[in-house]
């Protein structure tokens, strides 16, 4: 079975002192024997991402934080770290230990929390072992200002009650708008084209594509897939023109060519955009291109490490694309993986990859410090389309961002 | 990005004594820092499966054993875990401690490895500290009845020839036939029938599904993919009928009304279970069916423990179709995970889930053991689309295995 994406799943992170039960609280909310658990403290020496299901919430990822929490307060790399997780995090859980009872790790956690607005539930472990008084409790709660619910991971005391607690305080808005979903009506026929090259692994679609077809499947429509070679061929075998054509961005040129004009198109890198982060505020990166000048600092932003390729999109080609656009040469910077590098305002733009390994969160998180930093930002799709002149016809399905490019 | 599904990766087990350096030779042939490096005898605790990709032998599914290897010889579940990573490596790789030098470890290793036919390379490591004398490699090498290759992990000596006699060693004919991609020709259509139930994660298409539009796709074939709901309605929007509807088994039924006679009609289990397995066997374990006794014992194996719905498959469903086809109670036993239970010649059949979490090395010797042991075996799929009359007309892509249903 392949799993529901990362995207699609509640990110929830579980922070806690060592040996406050973290593992236990994770193995009790899924009832399921995942995490190793252990009374050593530290058993767990990373923050490790456990997708899982926990009824009736649906898939969650659970990140399972240590590391952060072994001293009591927070070095400057149990910061960033702790600030790592947050930047993805859709709701928090604070495991208090009761013995060791509330110490600065836990006032300065809920502290950043609260800042950054995130929902948040604080639970006492060890409730079979180690009662604690209501007095110390409420004295606790005023401290943190957060109600606290007193559980035991061990026996399944309060567990019940603390889904309850997460439940209420899941975040409605977390998934974002739908892929396509709302775009098409039941009974619609949509074209995917899905080339086939280097870049596509064996024996898989990409998560976009497969997360594309699965939106359609769910709002009744029917999802005709097909390479780009083959696209005339399956228009021309349907009766009716399909409501839409969605390509890969590297097609964008043929693609547009082969697609009747009264059939509106679109790609996968435009959905995703909308779905995972804003789109608005992408379409305002692309158009910044055009105010690009030779020797303008240009980040390059990849969400993960992942195989290159030769030609590669984020290191070859849109490189000689941007170059061709401003018609000189531009000072690129390439950063992979968990973090912007700092000192961002010393860039004219960002180009961010389409983040399939992002959650939405995080995607939201880096275009809210694009923006505080002055400093447009596109992503590798808006900006093929851009960059081809074919992004106006790519935004018809987004009347608002199609303004936002023509104004 | 998804990745390339375990099934389609060849699996690499590696072997060796604690601290031969199996973890390093892991990064070494990846050029990657993945698995934790230590010089600490047993860092690694238990086989652990690492989706790599290793150039240009492509994906790959590295068996990084440990726990095996830590006496020297092979106790009882040392044996055990052995033979389990056994039944799904396509090619081994011994690593041997220079200063250990050859124990009965590499040995009785060899020797169950070369028992079963699956290709093996020898590595002797540490070649940077630990030069081993050319006679006493020639020594080990004989007593293995095995090519020994000087390496080191550490610098990368050796790595590259390696690299190249795993290239020649890797068998052909390890991933099976194709999905579907022999069963179409350049520009047919091919209709997916894809139910979303409540057993579809949200989000996302199981894998046969994507693996079959990509062979789609690789065989420039065009796929539409539809709900069972809408599968009508796309039928009549093609010019032409399709070349072939492919369904989940448990649509068949509404399926198959819905598939104009003269249109083939198959079930992704049907095309999995060519893929991954030996579709004639199971063809003769669907017509055991009919030979099935009140009273008989039918094991039903699961290759996953996987999260059950209220009216799980292979919990309620299997069993009130397998009673209804027989008149009367069976005796049914259910076994999960790494194997099959002990006594398989009690069983008058075994019923086998689709093995979406096995690849096609274990799935093979799964059918062997149930050949040896004299038990037919079936699959879901199979299963479904027997008891429900419909096999006959699934296998019309099949003629071989229509014929000995026929029988």
């Amino acid at each position: 079975m392949q799993e529901t994406p990362k995207g699609s799943r509640l990110h929830i992170a579980i922070f806690g002192r060592r040996n406050a039960g973290k593992s236990s609280l994770i193995n009790a909310l899924t009832n399921q024997d995942i995490a190793l658990v252990s009374n050593v403290p530290g058993t767990t020496t990373d923050p490790v991402y456990k997708a899982m299901e926990i009824l009736p919430i649906g898939p969650v990822m659970i990140i399972d934080t240590a590391g952060i929490d072994d001293i009591g307060d927070l070095g400057a790399l149990r910061v960033e770290r702790t600030m790592q997780v947050l930047n993805k995090t859709d709701l928090a859980i604070i495991v208090i230990e009761p013995e060791l009872g509330l110490t600065a790790f836990e006032e300065q956690l809920a502290g950043e929390i609260k800042k950054r607005g995130l929902p948040v539930a604080g639970v006492i472990n060890k409730w079979d072992l180690t009662p604690v008084p209501a007095d110390v409790i409420e004295n606790w709660s005023q401290s943190l200002a957060l109600p606290l619910l007193n559980i035991s991971a061990k026996t399944g005391q309060g567990i019940e009650e603390l889904k309850r607690v997460m439940i209420k305080l899941a975040p409605d808005n977390w998934e974002g708008p739908p892929v396509i979903g709302d775009l098409v009506s039941p009974g619609d026929t949509v074209v995917l084209v899905v080339p086939i090259d280097l870049a596509a692994p064996k024996g898989r679609l990409i998560l976009p594509q497969v997360q594309t077809i699965r939106d359609l499947l769910d709002n009744d429509a029917c999802a005709v897939v097909v390479k780009e070679r083959e696209l005339k061929e399956a228009l021309e075998g349907l009766k009716q023109a399909p409501r839409m054509v969605v390509t890969d961005s590297q097609e964008f040129m043929k693609v547009g060519a082969d697609t009747p004009p009264g059939v509106q198109l679109t790609s996968f890198s435009i959905l995703m955009a909308r779905h995972k982060g804003d789109l608005e505020t992408l379409v305002t990166g692309a158009k910044a291109i055009e105010s690009l000048e030779p020797g303008d600092k240009v980040l390059i932003s990849e969400g993960c490490t992942h195989h290159r390729q030769a030609d590669d999109i984020g290191r070859v080609k849109i490189p000689r694309w941007l170059r061709q656009s401003v018609g000189g040469e531009l000072d690129f910077e390439w950063f992979s993986g968990g973090s912007f590098p700092p000192n961002l305002a010393q860039y004219k733009l960002i180009v961010h990859c389409g983040a399939c390994m992002l959650n939405r969160r995080e995607m939201l998180y880096r275009l809210a410090m694009a923006r505080e930093a002055g400093v447009p930002i596109v992503n590798y799709g808006l900006l093929i389309a851009h960059v081809h002149g074919i992004l106006h016809r790519a935004l018809a399905p987004f009347p608002l961002a199609q303004m936002i490019l023509d104004e």
